[in-house]
């Protein structure tokens, strides 16, 4: 079965949209998708940002929300709300929904962090909250999140993920790159990277 | 008959793309088009920038390159030719555009300087150039070189309208507006905003 990598970054908008799109586009498409969380900070940093530039070029901000308020109207989700802060702080998440790869529980508590986040406006670098997430998801909650935010191999793996992706060129999220290395950018591309996983 | 705005400026990509595409996709629609030629150039300064973040941004202007390769082919236009320098010099163009804006070669006129960039890589800048592809449309390239060039009226009107695209919120190219004022950025929205202002 073809393969996709979906780079996602849980404080980003668009790879809130993705997460929710990606399940049945990909089924219907015959590809399997691997779900791989990072950390866009270091690559925002090395271009010189310290927070997301939604934030540091404000009609491109304002643009983004009202842009994201439409699309999600038009997937039938509901009403964005915008956390505060914002770009939340994703660390703790990432490290979970690493430590969850490939399990079966972890697409689920993806979706469920970012609905919290962008559906709720919750803070998803709260460990009692991500906990309860998990719990919802029939998951040990509290176990989870005490092996994620303490395990060093969980930390190197994530911190080895985020360099892997700067090293391939991805630069933004959600990131999109099938089998062949071929690099598709933005939730707008998810359906164009996925037929091409699929003619691969 | 609603009416759309469709901003566009000759340096950029994503606005050729739209450029090719616009016309039967309004006629469909229903929608009339107002092309308006503007300047991204003091929005980029005003960020700091003294070129397109394509290249001030690596990463994120290679994956732009391959990007637009594949929605050109997609769209059946000839293989993307990198104009050099990129971004082009379009001050010409766009007063030429300028003078041009509401005139029946007007359309004509953008997308063979479109064409003449990016599926020739040649020089937009070149009013030799610019006045061949007027000829080509049946006009006296010449003389409206000479006016688009020297007229204060038309220098006017650019700098304008660039001074209102920057008031309206437009951070980048091409952008769509309805007639109730709603943005839509970049060239995946066209038909959204096609659709938002048909409804309208």
């Amino acid at each position: 079965m073809p393969g996709m990598t979906f780079w996602f970054e849980f404080a980003s908008t668009y790879s809130y949209l993705a997460a929710m799109r990606i399940g049945p586009l990909a089924r219907d498409a015959g590809v399997e998708v691997r779900w791989r969380p990072f950390l866009l900070g270091p690559t925002f940093r090395a271009q010189g940002w310290n927070t997301s530039p939604f934030n540091i070029y404000a009609a491109k901000g304002r643009n983004m929300w009202r842009d994201v308020e439409r699309q999600a109207a038009g997937l039938g989700l509901p009403p964005v709300v915008r956390p505060d802060p914002f770009p939340q702080n994703g660390l703790l998440a990432a490290r979970t929904a690493t430590f969850g790869e490939g399990a079966a529980w972890g697409p689920g508590f993806v979706r469920a962090v970012f609905t919290a986040e962008f559906a709720e406006g919750r803070d998803i670098s709260d460990p009692a909250g991500l906990a309860a997430l998990l719990d919802g998801l029939g998951q040990p909650g509290h176990e989870i999140l005490a092996r994620a935010g303490t395990d060093q191999s969980v930390k190197d793996r994530l911190r080895l993920v985020t360099d892997d992706a700067q090293a391939q060129g991805i630069f933004g999220a959600p990131s999109f790159v099938p089998d062949d290395g071929e690099l598709f950018w933005g939730n707008d591309r998810l359906e164009e990277a996925l037929a091409w996983a699929a003619a691969g």
